[in-house]
């Protein structure tokens, strides 16, 4: 389709993204969108943005894309011990966009959306001569006082992650060296290309964060580097049995057939689960919370004094993490 | 420098962007910003991207990017009559990026935001193999109900815009074809190219359009697109005197030498000035509070029933701009 065949933005808009959007968006007819903030609540804001073979692959469907992009910024919000009250999209399409792929997009964006009960309030859709670009700025809600911040781990605390670690690196590497994954199974292999894809972020353990945990964040960047980031920025270490982290059958039967792949499962990123610090009184009810929603809890380790880099112990030997984060850079 | 000696993202956060943040931002350490409303408030949220090449150029200094990306959407709120409450900026960085273009970018975002009263929230920066993208999200505050919106502008009303029409245009214009601008001083150039640089956002103007204006946007994609949008928006018309269209004397001098810019002045965009509705009874005390912060205003036109794109008297003649608004698609 040429340029001069394209629809305009506010046809774009009109026909895409007006039909999934939440009441604050007015239509998304006007420059900006009202939301009108629950009494006695303090809002929390987050922004990730996502980048065209940084954050998913060319091939990717449109709607996992989308799904993706809103996922990642409500499990950070979910990390905070939020609830989702609506969100902003960027979108930088590159040169050859079509009408199809928009239409599969915003599909699959109303789909997350009405999952993640967080309303599209308002947007900007721009052409670059680049690789496609999304940016997404979600606002979440807490009771005032209620956020759950980084930097405020105790010594003592218990170093807890939901779900399991390691599924969406080696989601990833499945699709660049998959000359590993051998010997998984068919639906094995699909978990772990799903994890990748979809991550399905903890948005329903945001009240049971405010109960009970005295520090949080989401696993994005890898457990190892996210746990320093928040043993450092509380001023504290933490010790860690690594055979306590929870790997999924999958991931699993792929590190006891390739140990190395452990340390990518530690390190890799893609998790979009949450790591959170609880005191040892609290945690029964944090546990309780948790089943009661059906989301998995580990215990791996706890927070120790000290400014190193946390300790992951296995079969006898300690490891620090020193490249730590993947970093986008 | 190489990738490999290039900083990590904490680093550069904590470097350039860190001291430019406010107190919500919790220095940037978290995964989120907290922003606590004022009771009785709304929120109003806009977002605008900009893409290199697009919506400024290459060779345009690293702060006045960053002044532009936070002045357009400072324009927004003004024009929904909100006052600012902060903003997230989302910046994906070409390959060639420097620490030396960041910290400028960075002092200039920092000037900006003081400036505009407009704290850095949070934000995220990815690197990507395309041109520099950026996001900004802002977050503005109004009396609960008060936003002042697109689609409610009444028969009757005066048809009303702020400061001058068309420089922004005529100095974007100056850069690719400057031939029509020999007839310019110095100065008179220099004050054009500067409005395509550096957008005046009017956000000293929100209360004044909170207590007056019926309707109001801001002028982003040209006056006659963007008032023709805000028409159909609210179900009317308008009809307006060209020749009451503010030009300043740079622009002004243009279209006298040569007629056909008058055309690019009013439908060229850039101008982010705020078009606004306001009932005959109010137009007084409107203009008493503009010219009180020193504000000039003009009328030029009123709202009239219909659903025609809004008709510019020049000369004797009806000019209609079917084109419109300018698109970046």
């Amino acid at each position: 389709m040429s340029a001069s065949e394209r629809p305009s933005e506010d046809s774009l808009i009109a026909r895409f993204f007006a039909p999934i959007a939440g009441d604050g968006a007015l239509g998304l007819k006007d420059d900006a969108a009202r939301l009108t903030p629950k009494p006695g609540h303090d809002l929390v804001l987050t922004t990730d943005a996502l980048v065209e073979r940084v954050h998913f692959l060319p091939e990717d469907a449109p709607g996992s894309i989308a799904r993706k992009a809103l996922g990642v910024n409500m499990s950070d919000l979910a990390a905070k011990g939020a609830d989702p009250a609506g969100f902003l999209l960027s979108l930088a399409l590159p040169d050859g966009w079509t009408e199809t792929w928009l239409a599969d997009f915003a599909a699959g964006l109303g789909g997350a959306s009405r999952d993640f009960a967080c309303p599209l309030l308002g947007g900007d859709t721009v052409k670059a001569r680049g690789p496609l670009t999304l940016s997404v700025t979600a606002v979440g809600q807490v009771p005032t006082g209620g956020m759950v911040q980084r930097t405020t781990a105790q010594v003592g605390d218990l170093v807890c992650v939901t779900g399991t670690i390691g599924d969406g690196a080696l989601g990833l590497k499945l699709r660049s060296t998959p000359a590993w994954s051998e010997g998984l199974l068919p639906g094995e292999k699909a978990h772990l290309a799903d994890r990748y894809l979809h991550p399905q972020p903890r948005h329903q353990l945001a009240a049971a964060l405010r109960d009970h945990a005295s520090a949080a964040m989401d696993v994005s960047d890898g457990l190892a580097g996210d746990l320093a980031k928040m043993m450092r920025a509380s001023g504290v270490s933490a010790l860690v049995e690594a055979d306590r982290v929870p790997l999924s059958p999958a991931a699993a039967k792929a590190v006891q057939s390739s140990p190395d792949l452990l340390d990518l499962a530690l390190t890799g990123g893609d998790d979009y689960e949450i790591l959170c610090t609880v005191p040892q009184k609290s945690l029964d009810s944090f546990r309780q919370e948790a089943d009661s929603i059906g989301i998995p809890l580990s215990v791996i380790g706890r927070v120790v004094p000290g400014s190193d880099r946390p300790v992951f112990r296995m079969n006898g030997r300690e490891r620090h993490y020193d490249v730590g984060s993947y970093q986008h850079f």
